[in-house]
């Protein structure tokens, strides 16, 4: 047996214990005539000693040589320390050690096993289970585990059923890319890695399964943008016999429960707004309503003025800062570049202080006057004190540009709270997105979404007007869950295959066995996905979803530990009946 | 809303109530004046009632019209039934009619949702979303998802971590053939589908994770033998700081937990018997002992008698069949034809008919006699009544045939009963296994098991007489899970890889990322896998894993129900950098 009791457990109540313990080496403090070592293991750290006067020579020579991140076996006896550490649960204890065998040694590694590390990213990942000893990434995995337990735990006492889809499928190109794994059994064809359950989790509801959930690996070939993974985890569901707000009560539920269990915090009833009231109000389909800085519509008072920059756009809208009325000029101008940057891409930016005195002062005074401001004030919510800041052009990408603003001046003003958590539905997003590169309408959540059904008609004469039951729940500013009422009925379906510019035949070679599955009692049904990853850090108070995943890819979609993807035998890709051809 | 009970819950207390249902018409019963249909969701059947008294004569004619799956929606008042089923939860009461709402027609099935189904096995998978309407299908996922729930639930309670490992990895040819995956961004690099999460689940040990398990998919690119899949599902486990005895225990632990949740089954600690004992006593490294039937070895009492058969065998060995003394000589022909099959393989069968009255009668009552045979008897443990079978060969086949011999008459005896359940942990297995074929070694867990210390001098001298500290766990005659105390020393992995004919840079280029974690601390430590589809299904009292997967695939890894693998566009092979390039 390699240890009785981990190094988190030891208390006074221990005191006199003969104990075995196992751990790593976490540091070694040498005082001549006595030898501490921090013993670390997942559940803690117990402090071992060794001294001139209890221990032998020997074994003081022994502790003296051992490195950090050794693994060592240690029997001993629970003692009183004689100087406390508070900061440790086992702190107020020490182990004095009566033998050490060393288990296995260490090479120094690469970077310090600390909270904070010296490690840089790359390191930490091409070590990175030499990083996932340290606490910070330790604790996320720990954190990730619970949030899924509880996850599991609330929907299966709500009578949900998780049901396992299978990962070797079709490749259905429409939406984003496959990955595609070739079949030698036969030869030619290939499966593909899902996207998503979404079709067999709909099969389930036509097969009376009722209420499914699976928390599930997907699989996108995408080119990755920052904190993108190929493979991500989805909490994926999906109910029959319901209407939207069947699955909002539910999920709201659900996301309650962990906020509860989490973070024993209490959220009442989570708002809900439509997509064009957040687009309008927040310039964003997942705002972040942990803080105000709503958006103003200025055109009525900001247009047919002198000022040529709004007379022409197509919105003029403001926010207000809160107490940034002081910024100077200099803080200004460097906001000013801010929003011009490429990444954000404004034109420019018009400003107005507030000040504490209730003058205005700004870059357009030229053009308006104290009464003008005041109108702008009022739209923008601004008080004394406030920098109110306008962006104006085209009405969409003025408002993705000031959503941007809002969200900067929130983080670099405190706002975005880790410990805060503030939830949102965002309901009747459209049905359709129009590609503006090719003028083509595709599917803004999935083509299985369903159309209101008092839109229907809207299909032919102006499908862009058409909204879906689809839904997003957002917190703190980040989606994370997405879904809709599903279409359960074949002619529906095949209309909205139709409009997204299937032909009937590509249609019924990808979906046919959906179409199919409708026409024998398919209930109405619809779902929601979670991603988890995104999930699990934002519960965390982190963004970052790369530390909350145990072995994640880099941006070019590799595995730097194991080094994947990676050349294979010519007889592997014989046996596949394929040949590499490439550029 | 579309329901506010399900079609399970009604009972007399509900008499009285206004309710809303929604489900499948399971049958229609038209007696003229009165017409019942049998509404059914997920939770039970309720019966509806419309007759010529209360209701009108419009809503009985369209009750009349409603065929089989069709879906309804249904309001009304629950009624006391004048003719009770006690076969049905709800059998107490049923609902009348005040309204009813198609809510979406069916086509006729292709076979009858019923608990026997004429529906054959193809038809089924072509339309799985309907053969999972059918409780038997429904009920085996329902109960998957209970077992995945326990297991989930005590190993969490044993403060086991479930950590997602990746599923696109690095392929390693040696073992089973790996599923691949062309990378899009690293042209001519190639992803591979994980067999199991081994070196994952050992990475997270030498990074201190000290407890993992993980319900995970796994794949394999195997031809398929019967009831085997392509893609298949592992509870996965692996513990620090362990010798095989604490993983036995904690094991033992959650298979006494799973069958005391399920089945409310005691079961003491579970026997122990070595690979050697085993594959003596039963001819099989998984034994059934839920029956007797062991072998007895005759080479002593049967050799150097006259029968030369006998004589020039490497094994002479033999079972009792209890009570088969009254076999008449037609039904023991029978029985040496089902031995002399090819997928048996023995050459022929000798038997002696130990009578109720203790005399014999033999095939071989030329070469022996009474004397002789209650030698026999005594080793076969045979009582008067038993048929002695005596297989006689080389002892590897021998042992085989004997112990096919075993199963089949078992099962014919019906002593292989699926309620009762004997686990048994078979222990001490060889650590490599003589391909025949090619004269080579290869590990018969995986090369990362670790031999018996104390038998690390044999490898080079004997390699096939090293025993690992592996095991198997053993449920009513199948493997369901099994594991193995594994390497944590980056010398004894690196001799292990060279004994497997692994040349170091071979060694190196697939597993060195694991070897050069060795270095840096790795903690000794072990672990178990479990076939949780096999679990599930012998938990389930059945032997066939298929019905307890939602979307199984064929015999030649096809889903039928979405028709994949499929051909792909030709621009995605581009994008891939392959081509095809078929035989």
């Amino acid at each position: 047996m390699y240890r009785d009791v981990t190094c988190g457990a030891l208390r006074t109540t221990d005191i006199g214990r003969n104990i075995t313990l196992s751990g790593w080496v976490q540091k070694t403090r040498d005082k001549g005539f006595v030898v501490w070592i921090d013993l670390r293991d997942r559940y803690g750290i117990t402090q071992l000693v060794m001294d001139e006067e209890r221990s032998t020579l020997a074994l003081l020579e022994q502790a003296r040589q051992l490195g950090r991140e050794t693994v060592l076996q240690v029997k001993g006896t629970v003692v009183e320390r004689t100087s406390k550490n508070p900061n440790l649960p086992t702190g107020d204890i020490e182990v004095l050690v009566e033998g050490l065998t060393v288990l296995n040694p260490s090479l120094l590694p690469p970077f310090t096993i600390e909270d904070e590390t010296d490690g840089g990213d790359d390191l930490r990942m091409k070590y990175r289970y030499l990083d996932i000893r340290r606490n910070p990434v330790k604790n996320n995995l720990i954190f990730r585990h619970r949030v899924s337990m509880e996850v599991r735990k609330y929907l299966s006492e709500q009578d949900f059923i998780e049901v396992e889809t299978p990962y070797l499928i079709k490749s259905t190109p429409e939406g984003a890319r496959d990955f595609l794994v070739p079949s030698r059994m036969n030869q030619g064809q290939f499966y593909a890695l899902p996207q998503s359950p979404q079709t067999f989790k709909q099969l389930l509801m036509v097969g009376g399964m009722d209420k499914y959930f699976q928390i599930v690996k997907c699989f996108r070939d995408e080119d990755l943008r920052a904190d993108r993974q190929p493979e991500f985890t989805q909490i994926d569901c999906e109910m029959a016999f319901v209407e939207q707000e069947d699955i909002l009560n539910t999920f709201e539920g659900l996301t309650r429960h962990l906020l509860k269990e989490i973070h024993n915090i209490d959220v009442d009833a989570f708002p809900r707004m439509t997509y064009d009231d957040a687009m309008a109000k927040y310039g964003n389909d997942k705002p972040d309503i942990r803080f105000g800085m709503e958006f103003g519509e200025l055109n009525e008072v900001a247009q047919h003025k002198e000022f040529n920059v709004f007379n022409s756009a197509e919105l003029v809208v403001g926010i207000a800062i809160p107490g940034a009325a002081t910024f100077t000029r200099k803080e200004i101008d460097k906001l000013i570049d801010w929003v011009k940057r490429p990444q954000v891409g404004a034109k420019g930016m018009v400003y107005v202080k507030y000040n504490e005195d209730g003058s205005f002062k700004s870059s357009v005074d030229k053009f308006y006057d104290a009464q003008d401001f005041e109108q702008w004030a009022q739209r923008t919510q601004a008080q004394p004190g406030d920098l109110i800041c306008v962006l104006s052009g085209t009405a969409k990408a003025t408002r993705a540009q000031l959503s941007a603003l809002r969200m900067e001046m929130a983080e670099r003003l405190g706002l975005r709270k880790a410990d805060e958590f503030a939830p949102l539905w965002v309901v009747d997003f459209p049905l359709l997105e129009l590609d503006e590169e090719t003028g083509n309408y595709h599917a803004m959540h999935h083509p299985f979404t369903s159309p209101k059904p008092e839109q229907m008609e809207l299909l032919d004469s102006d499908p862009g007007a058409v909204k879906a039951n689809a839904y997003d729940l957002v917190l703190n500013g980040n989606e994370i869950g997405g879904g809709s009422i599903r279409i359960h009925d074949k002619e529906i379906q095949a209309t909205m295959f139709k409009h997204l510019g299937f032909t009937p035949e590509e249609a019924k070679a990808q979906f046919g066995f959906l179409m199919d599955a409708f026409q024998y009692g398919a209930p109405p049904h619809g779902g929601i996905a979670f991603g988890l990853d995104r999930l699990v850090a934002i519960l965390g108070g982190q963004e970052t979803i790369r530390d909350f995943i145990a072995f994640p890819k880099n941006n070019s979609g590799r595995d730097v530990m194991i080094d994947a993807p990676a050349d294979i035998d010519s007889t592997q890709l014989d046996e596949l009946g394929i040949a590499l051809n490439l550029d």
